[in-house]
Parts: C-alpha cells; sequence; structure tokens
C-alpha cells in the first residue's frame, strides 16, 4: 500500500505543478487552491502584482513614443500599423519561451546550452519574419489597390518598411523570448517566471524603436 | 513489474501532456520531441501556422486604426497611449485565460458553470483595471507637472481618457479571457487552444475601440 500512496502523491505533484506552470506562464501568481475556492481578495492580491509590474515596464512605450512623436504627426498612416507589427514580436517570443521553459523544465537543455538555442531561434525567426513581411507587404499593397484603403503616394514604401520591420522584429521577438528563461535562470530566479505577457512587454518596446528606425530609414525623403 | 511499468507510463503521459499545454498556450503546435531533435523545416512549420493566423486577425486592429485615423492626426498624442493600454487588457486576459483552461482540464469547472466565471471576472476586472487606471492617471499627471514631457494644455482630460479606458480594457479583457476556453469547448475545440497570444489578439481589437471611443467621449470639444 505504502507504494500506491507513492505513487498517488507523485502524480498529484506534477499536476499541481503543471497547473503552477500554466498559471504562472498566463502572468500571475499561482493559485494554490481551486478557482472558485479562492476569495475575491486573494484573487485581486494573485494577479494585481504582476499585472502592476507589466505596466510600469509597459510604460517604457509611451517614453518610446514620445519620441516619434514628430514623425507620428508627420505620418498618422505610421501609427496604424503600430499594434500589428508589434504584437507580432510578442507572440512569437511567447512561443520561444515556452519551448525553452519547457526544456529547462524537464533538462532538456543546461544552462550553457543558450547559445545553441540563440543560434538557432536567430534563423527560425528571421524565416518567420519573413513569411509574415510577405503577408503584410501584400496587404498594404493589395488594400490600395483594390481601393479599399488609401496609404496616400507613398504606399509603396511604407509597405517596405512594415515587412521589413516584421522580418527584424518577429527575429528579435524569438531571440530574445528564448534567452529570457536562461537570463531569469542564470541570475537565480525561476526560469519559469518568464511568462507570455512577460515577454511580450519586454519586446513591445524594441519592437517600436525598430519599427520606427526601418520606417526612418525606408520613409525618409518620401513619407518622412 | 507490470504495474510500475503502467506507472511510469501515467507519469510520462502526465508530463508530456503538461509540455503540450505549454506548448499550445505559448500559441504554437505542441513539438512532440525534444528542442534540439526537432528539424529547422519542421520547427518552422509548428510555428508559422498559428503565427500566421495570429498575424492575420492582428490585421484587424489597422483597420480599426483606418477608422480613428482622423483622431490621430488632430491628436498625436492620442498615439503614444496606444501599446500600453491595448496590451494591458492582454495581460490581464491571458490570466483569466490560464486560470479557466486549468480548471477545466482539472474538471474544477464544466461547460454550465460558464456564467459563475463570468460573474467573478467582471468586477476582478473592474478592480483590476481601476488600479492600472490610477496608475496611468498619476504617471500622466506627474510627467506633466514634473516637467518631464508636456503632453499640451489638455493633458487633464487625457490623463482621465487613459485611466478609464484602462478600467473598460482591463475589465474586457478578463473576461474575454475567461470566456474564450468556455467558447471554444462549446463548439467543440480543445479549450487549451486558448493561448495568451490568442486571447491577446482577440482584446487588441476592441481594446482600441475601447480607448478611442472613451477618448472621444472625454476630449470632444478640447483635444478632439
Amino acid at each position: 500500500m505504502l507504494g500506491i500512496v507513492t505513487v498517488d502523491d507523485v502524480i498529484d505533484a506534477l499536476v499541481e505543478e503543471s497547473t503552477e506552470d500554466v498559471q504562472r506562464f498566463g502572468g500571475m501568481e499561482a493559485l494554490d487552491a481551486p478557482y472558485m475556492e479562492i476569495g475575491f481578495v486573494e484573487m485581486i492580491k494573485k494577479r494585481a502584482g504582476w499585472l502592476c509590474a507589466l505596466f510600469l515596464s509597459e510604460m517604457l512605450t509611451a517614453t518610446a513614443m514620445q519620441r516619434f512623436q514628430g514623425e507620428i504627426e508627420h505620418a498618422a498612416v505610421l501609427a496604424m500599423f503600430i499594434p500589428l507589427v508589434m504584437s507580432s514580436g510578442g507572440n512569437s517570443g511567447s512561443q520561444a519561451t515556452s519551448l525553452v521553459i519547457r526544456a529547462l523544465a524537464l533538462q532538456e537543455l543546461k544552462l550553457r546550452d543558450w547559445w545553441r538555442i540563440a543560434v538557432r531561434e536567430l534563423p527560425t525567426g528571421l524565416v518567420l519574419g519573413s513569411i509574415l513581411g510577405v503577408i503584410g507587404f501584400t496587404r498594404i499593397v493589395l488594400w490600395q489597390n483594390l481601393h479599399i484603403f488609401s496609404y496616400g503616394p507613398h504606399y509603396l514604401p511604407l509597405a517596405v518598411a512594415v515587412g521589413f520591420s516584421l522580418v527584424g522584429i518577429v527575429a528579435f521577438g524569438s531571440l530574445a523570448g528564448s534567452m529570457l528563461p536562461f537570463l531569469l535562470k542564470r541570475i537565480g530566479f525561476d526560469p519559469a517566471s518568464a511568462s507570455a505577457p512577460f515577454v511580450a512587454t519586454l519586446v513591445d518596446v524594441t519592437g517600436l524603436v525598430i519599427y520606427f528606425s526601418v520606417a526612418f530609414l525606408v520613409l525618409h525623403g518620401t513619407l518622412l
């Protein structure tokens, strides 16, 4: 009987662990109890901490946008694609993070393997970014030529800027998302603290800077 | 020996299941093999599908932004807070989704319990949104009065608009994020397909509409 109880315990522990993993990857403290048994105030406490930390970090996007206010005033059409290009970086980063968190948890990867992941994630991100870049470019050119929406006379360099910035943002997202769990582990934190919202927040600010930098390079002399 | 093998199998299956859960919550198809054993092309295939689906859905943000181009041209300062308010909805939604996915997987919740979650998530979201709203309001008023950045003469209604839209967006994010797994289950899909990037994408478009609607109401006659 002793053996059977131990096995049950192991299974209970595994199920509990994976519940914690999913909740933490969702960007909150683990609940440690079923949803319906947690009190209202306790629930707020478990969620507000990370939500506020993410909000304060995300404020850097407002700071970054202040720098580019001139560009936005000059070409409001640029602002239109901010959510689209920014979210793509967060999405690819979230994929990479979930892969690495799990591989570290299962000890398929050690801390010293970080560079092996980096040299895989960078080309993976470049290919994924190119796929999205082509879709983004095509969408702008199509919408313009089918007269669904007019992005103005400089729609072609605009489409090029959106396309190329997607390559850069998705590649950066994959790389940053895969390195974050290693970095957390290196400085003594649990790599599973690297939640999807955490990665998205990290990538959002850089994504904005990449987008406006590429736009400035491509659109200088035409739209900007 | 037979018993021991079965227990090992159960544990292996549990570990494999939770690896799949984490990867799918990260917004991709489960790998079914260790990270370093997957070929490059296979890796692209596992990630590109969801990434493209999310990208195509997120294009609705560009469509929504086209509608608000007049407002942005009139008040570029509004664009500055788009990433901040939008991401907060995705973050709170991601928390709610991870909670419900896990509670459904552990059968703590049944499909018919959706309304019990809805009546909990709405007030939870309103409180969390109010916390972020107060921080956002304070940040704008502080930055203006400490002369860190000037948001113009109408900074106070701007701060009010950002604050109130955060309440609405975080509440909507929590509600939508918690309902998505139920909805997927209802129409025959695995509720665990509701990944963090999926929820963020869903909430982004509505978040934009909420932000610009609140801004229009509050800033009509001053900034707009």
